[in-house]
């Protein structure tokens, strides 16, 4: 399958979910903007990976399309849902080349239209009880419960090692919290889901989900590697995200277990502190101020001496902290290290596709599923 | 009944739904500390309303107690997970008699345990499919659906109000948002559940869901009027956090729908003052103190203009503001208002109780629903 081709494929199966979920909500009435605010998301430029994980499996195994929608919606939901309340717990400012939802409507409104999309996705599942029948419903239904318990405690986990300020996190740490935070609702449920709504055989539910996992390992692995990839020195806060956040990955995870006490230290120091908050901006700047003003004999030491202490100066990442850290990153093999662990998990997953592929008649489905391992390692964006 | 049977029958129910949310909640491994906090606010001390309604309605209609217990936790759990995302969007400090849990993990994880919640709501539901016949199961889960999205619906109304700083609610607009907010919730969707599991007859449903709303509302406006008890003069920021807050209420509707110009106009601007923010603490002290450092002489005209732009002075609420707001609705009889429509909703209770309890035998159930009424809107606490 061509690039062009799979790209397609994707749109199309997001195509699907879209229709199905602004078909039943309203675009007029006094909670337009609520849900308004629900499509938000949803509708900006995104990838479209899980609906068609969803669609692509279910086919391959001779299911139909018309009963991918509901299923392809409830993923999607929950996939917006999820980022909408990530962003407001991780205090980030961009999603989708676009402000974040909190940045438009406030932290409130936008926990809130998070709650409002889970709560909207228990329609499509209901729909399933009619549009199927009962038995897959309901392992439809027993999926979703599972897989956000899954999703919240790989959120759990990744919030708790930062609330304790811990770096002290094994790479087998790192692919448990991945597992559950990534792997469950990207490609785990949606491809059981397939599998369910196609009635597949359930011996070949467990390739399936071994599948998922190793692409969804390999695909956040990636995905951190991908946020590495521009240099902060010359990019400035664009670059580098997760550095700036300090975000846990396997390249620190790395990092930490292979470096010198020194390096190690270097590295705790400037992920130790926080990055530059807007909210604090004005404030930063009062230190420097007030010894400029002092200087200038504009104050004298008694008023220094009752102002200074107020403005302590927040002790923020700089574009050089962060530049030097990717640098030790590279030194240290970090990133060669987190490529071939990827790597590994790529190798997982081609061994379990070969044996589901030979069970599965050639189509169009089994080819997008066939270009999936090499765009999940493989993708430069 | 009473006012010692009916808090034991309160009590009952709750630990009904508590123990079956604790039997399968894990109190060891990895995730543990999530496990804890979803604890946090159902074994903190509390009425139990909404597992007692759901128990009493589906007893009174001959339903079996043992088929409640899911339905009971469904209802704690979203109680629960709703106080604790509403905390977040208010930005409350305190709940149940102790911190909120924001204040206490922190506002990411805060947001996190609420979602887990909501996630393991979903397992008593499809625990339902196994303890009842599919058809009362799938009845449930699709009352749970409209619940969610109605309370969600109602959030962002109240929202939407405080974003968009609106004051001209009339008291329809307010009924309509409390009966999506809180009726559904506490007490449409709980006694509805036990209709559904005692399998009460199609036309019984609509007295209940009848005689639930207008409980529902006359509960909320209680609870309203029951916030403006204590003086704020006297017990300072302790008493009337609705006002602090600038929360919608019946009382305020009334007082701008009545007062002259010059009372509402001095109405307003007392709510539109921030509440005092312990962020800001620090800042707003600063003001006083530049203007006492230059009038000391110990700061030149130039630092005083360069350093005080940057602290305006936020306008917050003051305990004499928000005694005098609450003067005012007290002499613009808004109080005394919002009773008479409290009463007016117990009186359609009370006709929907009549229809009702003709079709129901004598029982501990039945009479339980009867306090009910008395209880809302008779209640100190």
């Amino acid at each position: 399958m061509t690039p062009d081709e799979r790209d397609a494929y994707l749109q199309e199966s997001r195509g699907l979910a879209l229709e199905y979920i602004k078909a039943w909500i309203p675009t007029e009435g006094p909670d337009r903007a609520l849900y308004q605010a629900m499509l938000e998301y949803p509708l900006r430029e995104a990838k479209g990976l899980r609906p068609a994980l969803c669609v692509a499996t279910s086919r391959a195994f001779g299911g139909k399309l018309s009963e991918c929608a509901p299923s392809a919606a409830v993923i999607e939901l929950y996939h917006n849902a999820f980022l909408i309340h990530d962003d407001v717990e991780d205090g980030s400012e961009r999603r989708r080349g676009e402000s974040t939802l909190h940045r438009e409507v406030g932290e409130a409104s936008a926990i809130n239209v998070g709650d409002a999309m889970l709560a909207l996705s228990l329609r499509p599942l209901l729909d399933n009880m009619r549009l199927l029948d009962l038995g897959r419903a309901l392992q439809l239904l027993e999926l979703v419960a599972n897989m956000s318990i899954e999703s919240a405690e790989g959120q759990a986990m990744e919030l708790g090692w930062i609330r304790q300020a811990r770096w002290d996190i094994t790479p087998a740490d790192y692919e448990r919290m991945v597992e559950k935070k990534t792997a469950y609702y990207t490609f785990i449920t949606p491809m059981l889901m397939g599998a369910i709504i196609a009635e597949a055989e359930r011996e070949h539910h467990v390739h399936v989900k071994a599948l998922a996992r190793s692409l969804g390992i390999a695909f956040q692995i990636k995905d951190d590697l991908l946020n590495l990839e521009a240099d902060p020195a010359v990019m400035g806060k664009e670059a580098c995200g997760d550095l700036w956040e300090g975000k846990r990955t396997l390249m620190l995870a790395h990092l930490f277990e292979t470096a010198s006490p020194a390096i190690s230290a270097r590295a705790l120091e400037i992920l130790k502190k926080p990055r530059p908050d807007p909210r604090f901006v004005r404030e930063s700047e009062i230190p420097a101020m007030l010894i400029k003003l002092r200087a200038d004999g504009e104050l004298s030491e008694k008023a220094y001496a009752a102002l200074a202490p107020r403005f302590v100066k927040r002790n923020e990442k700089t574009q050089e902290d962060v530049a030097e850290l990717r640098e030790m990153l590279i030194a240290g093999g970090c990133l060669e290290a987190a490529k071939a662990r990827a790597g590994q998990h790529a190798e997982d997953a081609r061994r379990h596709w070969q044996t589901l592929s030979s069970v599965l008649s050639d189509s169009v489905h089994r080819s997008f599923l066939e270009t999936i391992v090499d765009y999940v390692v493989g993708r430069e964006r």
